[in-house]
């Protein structure tokens, strides 16, 4: 198996893009990339998307982004996995690179969802769950997180504590210039916004957006950003099907997946960007990833352990609440933000020394978990 | 890289299960897939369908599915190419072999069209198309295909000589235990049909259909049935795009990439799988994978060369058009065909001594095709 390098990284600010078409976000983005990497052309291109076919009526995504980047005849494939469709696509490109299959991939994950209505929206989210057992009693995807919330409240933690995910996930997005929403917002605020699904507030649940992020991978030489490790795992679809609801058993299972291919255990991540979609499950994340125990992630985001200068930052560019939630882009926004920490390209969020970070990207329920672990190379 | 072998294959019929649920029926064929490879289990499953999102309001597919397999845990990726699904699929679980990542792949292809309302199938196979650009016309897929068909008539052929590919079809189909119409259709039938878009008659389409159709691959041991070459290639989403409208570059593209993996030309294939969702598309295909000249495909097909005693057979358990379309299976349903006549498990169907087997798979008016070329191992 070849080792797989970053060579490039391309991103757009998350933001409403009315008056840009999804085919346009993916060019920008991925021009950006490969113009990073320095590369002449790539020859093979991975398209992340979850719900065009929904939100601009459009399948076969992957022959229309080729086209869109000028590459017409490319080989093309797009990835979905619902909102972990970014974290997934990620990993297929490396196996296209490790394989000898390409020497250089593009794999770009993109999203529109603002000029959608937002029933729509909740739709497609819901799309992610068993349609015939779980859609079926009306339920929202954030009513399923409400439940596994309440469940840990009553187990755990406090309300302020899960909602802290929020909190800091602000405060590290400030200043970055591809985040959302890039300013502070406190846990006061949080808790005393309207119920999105009781006990999540609506600030506790990241937001509506448009983005596309880009990726370039080619075989490694020992320098730069290097894959360490990456996995996939699902679940159960339907929470009640779990033995323990909240064990979030394909987080967990990905994780030990990715960092034993890494060759590494939980302590020696630097920083992990880990799926807050809601507080909760940026909570349920820290701990799948082995970074705090079963019932203490909460309390591990109240601490200063989790920001920039402490043991274990954690979304270090605003995660999915302030970064921002472009579904089938969000995993490669991850994976970028951690390849701008290992190459000391982070300006003013830059942790210090870091060696290996992770990404944790969620679809469904926890259904399905991509875990990419990436290292800065010895050279 | 490692090379590739198919271990298993697991067929459903083609036919309308109203009392089956889409994950029922990629677990059966899955199930059968299993157990023809006489392996324990799998490590990697791959997802193939086109258009669950729509037809069964289904994202993230992958996950589901391996939990309907009693497999939650394993990783899981869904592909989604249009019609092409299932050659793309199988193109990424040769990679995830080939890679070392995984050990035996599951891949199976997966649609259920028949208890939907026409009018959104129609819509789900324009979504292959361009939007905001050629949707919006309010042109349909079969629409696309009969301007392309019109001017194949103009250039070279009788329209019986592109009906042909039809008659042909069906005279392979009969006695095929997984078509949805094994039996003989005359050309004359066929031209008596109504026009579905002129010039194109109703009996030159393929159906409407359910199926599920699965392939294990293991590392080659040099026994039995090897992937020989394994490609895609992208073109111009609309045919206005292109410098010539009846070229169907990603054909071509994806045929030469994949005989040079395989270290062959098109004169060395044995027999063929190609895409007739459309009389004319079944023409293009043999043309593009170069088993004809360039308006010589209608004529080639007229004679008894395309039968299974024939110089190069074609679509020899009946093609999209006898065995069925169900579209994300499609592609899957092309590569089991080969095997059994690679393995010579093909009964009635048989083509002796075939050596050489190539399956091209389309999606959207091939601005996407993926050609996978299998062969009869040395041992």
């Amino acid at each position: 198996m070849r080792n797989v390098k970053v060579a490039g990284i391309g991103l757009l600010k998350v933001k409403e893009y009315w008056d840009r078409s999804i085919q346009d976000l993916f060019a920008e983005a991925s021009l950006k990339a490969i113009s990073d990497a320095g590369v002449e052309t790539v020859d093979k291109i991975y398209v992340s998307n979850m719900s065009a076919a929904l939100m601009q009526n459009q399948l076969n995504t992957a022959a229309l982004m080729s086209d869109a980047l000028g590459k017409p005849g490319l080989p093309a494939t797009r990835i979905e996995a619902g909102s972990a469709s970014g974290g997934v696509a990620f990993h297929e490109a490396v196996q296209a690179i490790a394989s000898g299959f390409s020497n250089a991939v593009l794999v770009t994950g993109v999203e529109k969802m603002s000029d959608i209505l937002p029933d729509v929206v909740t739709t497609a989210l819901t799309m992610a769950e068993e349609q015939e057992y779980t859609a079926y009693t009306g339920i929202t995807k954030t009513g399923i997180a409400a439940m596994i919330h309440r469940l840990y409240l009553f187990l755990y933690a406090k309300p302020e504590e899960v909602g802290m995910m929020a909190e800091k996930s602000h405060e590290h997005a400030v200043g970055c210039k591809h985040a959302q929403y890039p300013f502070m917002m406190s846990i006061e605020r949080a808790m005393a916004s309207p119920m999105e699904a009781d006990p999540i507030h609506m600030m506790e649940c990241s937001g509506i957006g448009d983005g596309a992020a880009a990726i370039v991978l080619v075989p490694s030489d020992d320098t730069g950003v290097e894959v360490a490790g990456s996995a996939i795992a699902t679940d159960y679809t339907s929470i009640a099907q779990r033995s323990d609801p909240m064990a979030m058993d394909a987080i967990s299972k990905a994780a030990d997946r990715a960092y034993k291919m890494a060759g590494i255990n939980a302590n020696k991540v630097s920083l992990a960007e880990v799926h807050d979609d809601f507080t909760i499950n940026g909570v349920l994340g820290i701990e799948g990833l082995g970074l705090a125990k079963v019932g203490e992630g909460a309390k591990l985001v109240c601490t200063e352990d989790v920001d920039k200068g402490g043991r274990i930052p954690i979304n270090t560019f605003g995660g999915l609440k302030a970064r921002g939630n472009p579904l089938g882009a969000t995993g490669i926004y991850q994976v970028a933000e951690v390849v701008l920490q290992l190459r000391g390209d982070a300006g003013d969020h830059q942790v210090e020394g870091a060696k290996y970070g992770v990404t944790q990207n969620a679809g469904g329920m926890a259904s399905i978990c991509a875990v990419n672990v990436l290292r800065r190379a010895k050279k």
